[in-house]
């Protein structure tokens, strides 16, 4: 039967979670392969999860006064040399031009990794005095780094991302912005894309070349892997002081200025998948997804359906995202594809509703069906949207709270590390060696300090030394 | 006077116009230079102006079906040479990658310079079938040619676009959405730039590299150059045949594709600029400003005048996009601001004004000053911004018709490009010999064959023979 086929074509979640994932990201037609090794090509529907991704968090950025701009693609060698740390975790997976047209350049330009020193650069002759403080910028654009592995969204050599970069008169202000932000990427994870997060600090080991500290969103994915999903970064005044950035402050003294990054890219399209889809594919919350409603006409050849159907997009147009699906396909077969790509809820029209003045509302999580009556369909779809787009936040709430453990000594560690999937809560001295052994022996990695924290035990889980904090750890994607 | 040093501080346009554009890009904060030659920082001014052209454009475009995607930054070597005449029109001026991370590529990838061949080679996988066609897919990005000379927003090395690509199962089908695309240009700049634009064809000499046909829009600047800002090609099947881009046809029969593509960049943005702006700097129309109405309080210590600004700023920000300037600056130095940064409209409102429930509306373009109501200043704004943007394409149409001379022969084409500036429409035997010779001779190229059509003579303007096209000529940015 057509109907099962498309279905079909996907591996089971349980069966094997990687391939599901891969057999989704190409059935629900998100991304493409390239002739080009590890770059992919983002097709139309992937695309338009982005562009809502984008319009949101825009939206929300603009909110808290970020201003965006454009920064070129290219650092010239030297520059990228200028913070040590910085260069030293970047050099290695960064893309060198070394030619420009037919010449051989006096000196390497590589592909942005990410631009701190860009705007390091910028803002140190477009900064002289307090009144010019804070600088609140932002860009959306594609980075490169040069993986050797590579996944669609999760890790290529090329995604999109925004960056944000400020600068700041004080180390309490930049600190301020810092949290800031990443409570922003925190709400928009909650309300927008219906993940649930935990908010906390990276460890030394796992913060970002060149930041005095790192804050960040971890997610945790339906096979129990953690995915790191926004990082906002304090950087001190260190870059400031590798650039030479001052600001004649209102005492009239030359200062340091501080600052700040955060950056959330295509990789929250691969959280996306990963938390709320399921064996017939992608599972999109409303509020960002693409196409809301499929309007699917049943016997469309019938007189009057599919123009009703296209009386009933018109009508539906100015409030939700609509599309009737008037292929020459079977209902059947229409129905696997708007749960392959995900679309919230499809709307059913038959001859006998339209007699009888109704028609039938299928939520893809839920495959909860409503009769409605056509008068009052813009209220019952707006409704049935809205406690979707909640529903799946508690049902990933749930899936996450189920799957985080705790552990008060290494041996319990170990077996839920072998045992079960998830985040396990635990203490930690503080000392990297420890990381280092646990990592080497489980391949399990500190995902952050959170902000939350909870006595779990007295001593670090690994070395048996008074325990400093309690840290959520997980095997990451 | 603090009041006249902004305005003072950029060349008039008549002593030296590359000047005036240079400091007005600068003055007005549109761009910034960088360490990297000919790239640019476009700073939140300039790329507020860059959102809303893409927005409105992209609206455009989704108007007429549309799709937007996202294909790699990189092409493999291999990939670019596939199309012959392509090739040889970009690879001298492509920026090349010859190290990822450590190691030395097996095969160099150049920086995207368009993107015809990554399209090819993303179609040639996608496309099986007539079901599978058309594909109207469209991308907003960056890209890189290495230009030797460079200007802001003119001529960069790196720039920002949007590239369209299209597949169709006719050659008719891919003409008539070349020819829809350009319209949308020249619609786009009229309605939303108030920019009038001359539509034509390309000479073969002037074509897209690998095209079949280009057509262009052509602007002319305040100086009496011409701006081609933005293209449409139809490369009928060629690129399809280079590439193997085939499709199981109705009739079943395997067939190539019919391709084209289309794309505007930031350079309309240089276009706006000399277009629209004076000796105070930016004039801006309405639809396409980042803000429309700065609010400038008079005597703002005074109780109740920035309390006042920011009611009329609460009021109107549903409506408009509207900002307080509350800075300490003077009055006449915020309003020598708002002229430079181009913003339409100012409304004035001091103690006196708030006493008689009114305020004062000045327009950037013509400084016409008018009293308004404060309890009708939704709707005079409203209007005097419809007026503006009317307007101001009324006066850019009345400028490049007044600067369009004719000749019929070769003294007078040589005499108006030695007195006059502007376009010269002259005919044209065909032969590209003559083009040759007049851009040897006076630095002049032909711009378009209009679409719309005249006998000025006929005779080619340069060699006698008899003419078959009617030609604008001009000198170009």
């Amino acid at each position: 039967m057509a109907e099962k086929k498309l279905v079909e074509s996907i591996t089971s979640m349980d069966v094997d979670f990687a391939q599901w994932y891969t057999d989704v990201v190409k059935k629900a037609e998100l991304i493409d392969y390239t002739s080009v090794k590890g770059c992919m090509v983002i097709k139309p529907a992937g695309y338009a999860l982005w562009e809502n991704i984008q319009k949101n968090l825009d939206a929300m950025f603009k909110e808290t006064g970020v201003e965006n701009v454009y920064l070129p693609l290219f650092i010239p060698e030297s520059l990228l040399q200028k913070e040590k740390e910085h260069v030293e975790g970047f050099a290695p997976e960064v893309a060198w031009v070394t030619h420009g047209g037919l010449n051989e350049l006096q000196e390497r330009l590589c592909v942005r990794p990410t631009s701190e020193t860009l705007f390091c650069d910028f803002y140190k002759n477009d900064i002289h005095s307090y009144r010019d403080l804070p600088k609140v910028y932002n860009q959306w654009c594609s980075v490169v780094r040069w993986e050797k592995e590579t996944r669609p969204f999760l890790r290529s050599r090329e995604f999109l991302w925004q960056e944000g970069h400020t600068a700041h008169a004080s180390l309490e202000e930049a600190e301020e912005r810092t949290i800031q932000m990443l409570n922003v990427y925190a709400r928009f994870c909650e309300e927008v894309l219906a993940i649930p997060v935990i908010r906390g600090q990276k460890t030394d080991k796992e913060k970002f070349a060149g930041a005095e500290a790192t804050y960040t969103i971890e997610a945790l994915m339906h096979d129990g892997k953690a995915l790191q999903s926004g990082t906002s970064h304090n950087f001190g005044d260190g870059f400031a002081r590798a650039f030479g950035i001052q600001f004649a402050d209102k005492d009239n003294k030359l200062k340091y200025v501080y600052q700040t990054s955060w950056g959330m890219s295509t990789r929250v399209i691969g959280a996306l998948i990963m938390v709320h889809g399921d064996d017939s594919g992608l599972v999109l919350p409303p509020k960002v997804a693409p196409v809301q409603a499929a309007i699917i006409p049943i016997q469309q050849k019938k007189e009057g359906v599919l123009e009703k159907a296209y009386e009933l997009q018109e009508r539906l147009k100015g409030s939700f995202r609509v599309k009737v699906d008037d292929t020459d396909k079977s209902p059947g077969w229409k129905f696997s594809e708007q749960e392959m790509r995900g679309i919230p809820v499809r709307v059913e029209i038959g001859p006998k509703d339209i007699e009888a003045g109704r028609c039938v509302i299928c939520r893809r999580d839920t495959r909860e069906k409503t009769e409605v009556s056509l008068d009052g369909l813009e209220k019952a779809l707006s409704e049935i949207l809205g406690k979707m787009q909640s529903e799946m936040l508690e049902r990933a709430r749930r899936h996450m709270d189920a799957h985080t453990y705790s552990a008060a000594d290494m041996d319990e560690f170990e077996r839920l590390f072998t045992e079960k999937a998830g985040f396990v809560k635990a203490m930690w001295c503080g000392d990297q060696a420890c990381e280092d052994i646990i990592k080497e022996k489980l391949s399990v990695t500190s995902r952050c300090i959170p902000f939350e924290q909870e006595k779990i035990a007295d001593t670090c889980v690994c070395c048996g030394k008074p325990a400093a904090k309690m840290v959520y750890w997980g095997r990451a994607y």
